[in-house]
């Protein structure tokens, strides 16, 4: 049987693949959905702040929010309160997207999860809750070691 | 409640960020861990397989690939039975990085079910598989449809 990460990688790699041939005439690629969902729903949000949110390094995030500035889905700023920190606004552009990213992603959960009855699709919401919880710990715990 | 895909996204992505730590003094980086086990297994296995295995498109294969030779982990010869097919070899590196690279894979794994029982494991795995093989599935009929 193959391990839990063998089939989430496996999964994860599948729902990249989904998305990057859905959002290739959009200019978007497979990870930006997180982005647009985020930056939409928080207009002003941080790079730091979606960097914690999405689970990736700063200088990841540094590279996709330029991609998508490019591409005018969001424009950036300095924070009034800390020139250190960047904020991010979604354009018309992102919000004209929205629909369309929120179908994507909701037809892929749909699609990929059709052989669960509804009991089993709450069990598997709850144990996923567990393992993503000890997923975050893990680097939690390193950076307090750290301090 | 986050989605499904979100949930496996943020775990993937936490085991990313692992392995990419425990990676780095080998000169390995996070995806490597599929190539090295893979590669070891089946010495001999083609650039196309190993796409298939991992569930990545063909050219991100021969990047990872070309690192991995530059790296001394694994050599590539064209098969003798058709020249466009593309073998990989592994490497004695590869064969000595190999029990690290599975360690790596296997702490990670049982530290984020640790507060799974293993009925609920039982059940994970289960479910798992039903969606891989949806996921997996929707490329096939999708290259079905382009026959």
């Amino acid at each position: 049987m193959p391990t839990l990460m063998r089939q989430i990688n496996v999964i994860s790699r599948c729902g990249a693949r989904y998305r990057t041939e859905k959002f290739k005439p959009m200019d978007l690629c497979a990870p930006h959905h997180s982005y647009i969902l985020n930056i939409c729903k928080k207009p002003g949000i941080s790079q730091e702040q979606l960097a914690e949110h999405i689970c990736v390094d700063k200088s990841n995030v540094t590279r996709q929010i330029a991609h998508l500035e490019n591409a005018g889905y969001v424009t950036r700023t300095q924070s009034p309160d800390d020139r250190r920190v960047t904020l991010v606004y979604p354009t018309d552009k992102a919000f004209s997207a929205l629909p369309y990213v929120k179908e994507t992603v909701a037809f892929w959960n749909s699609y990929i999860t059709q052989d669960l009855t509804e009991e089993e699709n709450a069990q598997l919401s709850n144990m996923m809750q567990k393992i993503c919880k000890r997923a975050k710990q893990y680097f939690e715990e390193c950076e307090a070691d750290k301090k």
